[in-house]
């Protein structure tokens, strides 16, 4: 049996933040992403991709809006927006994943899977919903749109608008966890969770397994897939090379190493910001706690260079 | 090893004639449809559900053109919109697989994988296109943006406005039969080549995996990766019990069972029209001849009774 790493990709892997996310930007980012890659199948690992959607989502959401206001097009709920950004951005990492492959002579399958990813319908996260998602509105707007469809809204911290929040449980279980396991004992490289994953419960009374209004945070969904698939490597890849005490201050310092123990006092300082760094590194702790050997977080074009990125090992 | 069963849901079995597409519709019919599959496995078959994208796609590319128009959200190619579709329907018809399993108490994995097939990027279908996509238009419309984009457009033989047609290539090859036949070995349904696949090829400069905007009919694509596969059975879902002959006329009558040649020999002679039983026909046919055991078209409301539909065999 091989070994087997995750690579959680960052936003910025498919789509850069000075760029309006045409689809000869996605791919040229997203090829450049997948031939770093080759650097971990070369180290002897199996490969699994996850990934992010949150411009590709966004886009899907005010498409959904559009399409309503313009053609009467019913409007479709957050996870079937989800489940159609997991299958175009999928679908775009598996054939560049193919050409970076191919140009390296490397023969392997690869197979982006849609995952739906359980959560505890009693998650605490459903009295307190943070994760903005879709367009910005003025306030007029968010409060009609509010009273129709019992969504909540939060005014935009830098004053863009008032964008919808939901809420962001804890992602309990990968439902296919064992499907990527089959598929990475195959030897296939496997593209899954995207997004964080579709996030479903058992309803108690019916039975049915149900969809709900709500975004798993992609790099725990990546941090908990990589544990039930016992990977021996977590790769999160972000903005920057290292992960930085005391961030954009005159004595900002990159880190090559933290034990959780230090990650986790750093965080509970405060160094890690909630939008940003935090979630990464409550990932990376998650991931190392639960039996496996190293997180690393890490920028894409560090990737495969001997010692990149932060280790964040027990 | 388990004989193999491959299910192509028609469009209805997802969204009817007379419903506008709601979310509530589909996962209701999908549903339905998933119940009557429990039979099949109870016969003994591993199970591969393909499906069909019209209604959705048609949306999604809806949504592109207004989301354009109204948000200037850059508009995604054809590739993207049919590997969108795949996620959403994948989702949704594992979700529902899932509940009609639960509800049968048989435990099964169920997994949707996104879809390429290659295609020939020398195959006459280029030099004539014929597959009706996205919205009608009026002929000024039409003609600005066929110049802008490069795109033919043809009339609605009933006179709705004009359309974008597209090339319909030949399937080839189903990119991950191989990880199909991988999945079916464990046990595990399988959800794959929905709408046909997203063509894709290999271009003979770059080397490089391209997509192509082109539309692959799902019925062929779907008897190719029952070919691959080495299924036993190959049922087309549509919208009557049988195959007809004389379809619509006072004569009209049902066939229990058609041979290879027989069929043939009706296609020939214009029984089964090109938008509707012709190409399900056509892929039976493809089926059986390539090894299959037998072909049945029928309808969602019979599957899994005894001898169902219009059985082609040999």
């Amino acid at each position: 049996m091989n070994k087997i790493a995750v690579v959680a990709f960052g936003g910025n892997a498919l789509l850069r933040a000075n760029e309006v996310g045409t689809i000869e930007e996605q791919e040229k980012n997203t090829l450049d992403t997948c031939e770093k890659l080759i650097a971990i199948l070369d180290q002897g690992y199996e490969l699994i991709i996850t990934h992010g959607n949150g411009p590709q989502v966004g886009n899907i959401l005010l498409r959904n809006e559009a399409g309503y206001k313009e053609f009467k097009i019913p409007k479709m709920p957050l996870d079937i927006c989800v489940a159609d950004s997991q299958g175009g951005i999928g679908y775009m990492i598996e054939r560049q994943m193919r050409n970076a492959l191919n140009k390296k002579n490397v023969s392997k399958n690869v197979v982006a899977v849609i995952t739906q990813v359980l959560i505890d319908i009693n998650d605490s996260a459903f009295e307190n919903p943070t994760k903005p998602i879709g367009p910005y509105y003025i306030k007029e707007e968010a409060e009609l749109l509010g009273k129709s469809n019992n969504w909540i809204f939060q005014e935009d911290p830098r004053k863009r608008g008032w964008r919808r929040v939901v809420p962001s449980p804890k992602p309990m279980e990968v439902m296919n966890n064992q499907v990527v396991r089959d598929l990475v004992d195959k030897g296939h490289i496997v593209i899954a969770a995207g997004g964080g994953g579709i996030p479903v419960y058992w309803h108690s009374d019916t039975r049915y397994l149900e969809a709900i209004e709500a975004v798993i945070d992609k790099d725990l969904a990546s941090a908990l897939l990589a544990k039930e698939v016992g990977a021996e490597k977590f790769y999160i890849i972000t903005d920057v090379r290292k992960v930085c005490v005391n961030f954009n201050k005159p004595d900002q310092k990159e880190l090559d190493h933290l034990t959780v123990a230090e990650a986790q006092k750093y965080y509970d300082a405060g160094e890690f910001p909630a939008g940003s760094m935090g979630p990464k590194i409550l990932a990376a702790i998650q991931f190392v706690e639960s039996g496996g050997k190293e997180a690393i977080i890490t920028s894409e074009a560090e990737l495969g260079k001997k010692n990149c990125g932060t280790r964040i090992t027990l």
